[in-house]
């Protein structure tokens, strides 16, 4: 079964919104083991409507609208979705009864274009709307084509798609999908690929494909089965083949486990703390690590010392190192992470010392040079990056590399 | 001139990630006087890309098209523009030379895979990346038609698209769209939406467009004009009478400007120092602030302490203060600025303490609570806030408004 996901909006052609119903609409089609091979995104134009809506029917199954149900001028999905399948609007009793009683309990009155929210097309399923006043409805279009109007604003189609959608289109449904993925930390993503390469076919079952994230590769792994237990069988092999090539780079295989959040764990179970000394990536590891309701297990402190007065007075660095090899060095790197293990009293410390430009390159110097030193019980191992991009980048990658850094040494 | 945009990725179509690339594309043409009637979204496979490909150049002038230009197997885009506009992929010296100079300073060895990334249709102009390895391109499609080529990720999209396309794009255009954004950090969207209701018109000029933005509600007016000297003429009495609606709520009205460069810059010429103390932001607003390259100059240093000890230890928060009001309080928010102002010999300090949830809530303190309390020589202000949403949007909305805060008491 492949379905098309058809937004109307013009404020999503101009950019004045993200269109997060297309993200939640595909995750949960996903899930459902429903195909999605378009998304659609088409302004408040009714030929254009109209256009995008014939090309759905030809190509897929049930095509799937948000947006434009409501009861202004420029709302006007309905309408076109009906003349599409060739089909006259009707009142819907309880679809009316519904519109008089919501506004019954409202200080505004009901204007009179309110009571277009009560037509619907004549061989359609209405979905009454339990956090709005426009209905949605599944049409029949054609011999064996739906074509599903959802409203637009979140708070309404979330609800309506989880409760009144996803039942129906189980019932159309023969099969699952079952899918797991496979999160990688170190190891880049064309040599992530080179490595699976043989596994890449989008024929076979189950398939694998890669995404390459900010300092991770994920790879995906899915089947299609007749039940969940089924498609559950075929995925974890090839899981357990992912794992023997990538023995310690793989992090998790939990959908939404983060990398941050395997450390946090990872430290509670051996009732370590960690505590972090940051200069270029000023309080960016600290804030991801923070990012995991519960890191207040482990990590109790951490320093920003973006000066060398800062780095010498709250970690201990010493002087003469910052004269002898300068802020951004290996030495300063290690030092700050055993300073900060010390005055935090902490099984863990991360330091980190680079130039994420722009200026203040010298020599040997280059923005993108970064040193992360690793403290664990007092051995501490110090790795030399040069990243490439801009001053964000720069930040946003030295912080997953220190935080693969720390996963390594701990696990 | 009626552009389209077309996503590529089957991880958007299975929703693994948010199609911010479409949001950001639409928004700049919006801004440029690029029609957009129709975006697309289309998966990792030949067939369906050729066919989206072929479509948008029946009905638009300039296609744009973001991700699948990587390494891997999966990375078709380039090729499928290729075929769809007759032409042969040859390969770029100088982005060859990129491939090869990026990998020479890196921990990964290039594996042959990406060499794929140096061939380019023979009739192009070749954006080259800064901020990765995949350069974009400028087809010549057919007569009048263009199909351009950006990377998926939006930190390699944003830039290349901004300092490359954006000069193309106006380089077609007949006559100058002049455009203006003024940034406003201190109202809602909706607040301010009223308040500009009378000036918002699509058929007047300049026209003035709101958009919502984490923490900020941006105005763009735009002019059309023949020449950009006529577009200024036209923007900046309606940016005068937006300054008058918003005088204190208005922080810049430079595009690139961001909120915490203005505040950077203000401490800079006010010779002030800031320091900060974070609980449940834990870092990010150190990191926000860091971002504005010379930030150097204003922050020595900065202190997450998330635990009562670490308020304590770090910051002389007293003892009996955590005991009798608790952490997270109008009084330990007090304490943490006015510390921090003390131990870093700072003129201004930020303490931030909150419940950034999920969990911890009790009768009174529910999450989303958060106090946040800046410093300036002496002089302190704390605010309550109740702010909604999960752990990561309470904790980037906590930061920017610290940042609102530190900005209204130093200007």
């Amino acid at each position: 079964m492949v379905a098309e996901i058809i937004c109307v909006g013009t404020e999503i052609l101009l950019g004045n919104i993200v269109n997060t119903n297309a993200a939640y609409l595909s995750e949960r089609l996903a899930g459902l083991g429903v195909s999605v091979f378009f998304e659609t995104t088409v302004g408040d134009n009714p030929e254009r409507l109209q256009e995008t809506i014939e090309l759905g029917l030809e190509r897929s199954d049930i095509l799937i609208l948000s947006g434009g149900l409501g009861p202004t001028k420029d709302d006007l999905t309905k309408e076109i979705a009906a003349k599409a399948c060739g089909q006259e609007l009707v009142e819907d009793k309880k679809a009316k009864q519904k519109l008089l009683d919501y506004f019954a309990g409202r200080e505004h009155k009901m204007t009179e274009n309110n009571l277009k929210q009560a037509m619907v097309p004549e061989d359609c399923t209405v979905l009454y709307n339990e956090n709005g006043t426009a209905p949605g409805m599944v049409i029949n279009a054609q011999q064996n084509k739906k074509i599903i109007l959802l409203p637009g604003p979140p708070s309404e189609l979330i609800p309506m798609f989880h409760r009144q959608v996803e039942p129906i289109l189980q019932s159309y449904q023969r099969g699952v999908l079952y899918s797991k993925v496979v999160k990688i930390d170190s190891v880049g993503e064309s040599l992530v690929e080179t490595k699976v390469l043989d596994l890449i076919d989008e024929q076979s079952n189950p398939t694998v494909a890669p995404y390459a994230k900010l300092g991770e590769v994920h790879l995906r792994v899915t089947a299609k089965a007749d039940t969940k237990e089924n498609g559950q069988e075929l995925v974890m092999p090839m899981v357990d083949e992912l794992k023997k090539r990538f023995p310690t780079e793989i992090f998790t295989i939990e959908e939404d486990v983060t990398l941050e959040q395997v450390i946090v764990e990872e430290l509670v179970k051996k009732h370590y703390s960690i505590a972090t000394a940051e200069s270029c990536t000023g309080g960016l590891l600290a804030g991801r690590i923070i990012n995991v309701a519960g890191a207040s297990d482990v990590l109790n402190e951490g320093y920003i010392t973006y000066s060398n007065e800062a780095k010498m007075k709250n970690l201990g660095v010493k002087e003469e190192t910052l004269a002898a090899v300068g802020a951004v060095s290996r030495e300063v790197a290690k030092e700050m992470a055993e300073g900060v293990c010390k005055v935090a009293h902490s099984n863990v410390g991360v330091g980190i010392t680079g130039l994420a430009g722009p200026g203040g390159e010298t020599k040997d110097k280059k923005p993108g040079l970064v040193y992360i030193g690793v403290c664990v019980n007092g051995d501490t191992t110090v790795n030399k990056y040069q990243l490439r991009g801009n001053r964000k980048k720069i930040r946003e990658v030295a912080v997953s590399r220190a935080l693969t850094m720390i996963r390594q040494k701990i696990m």
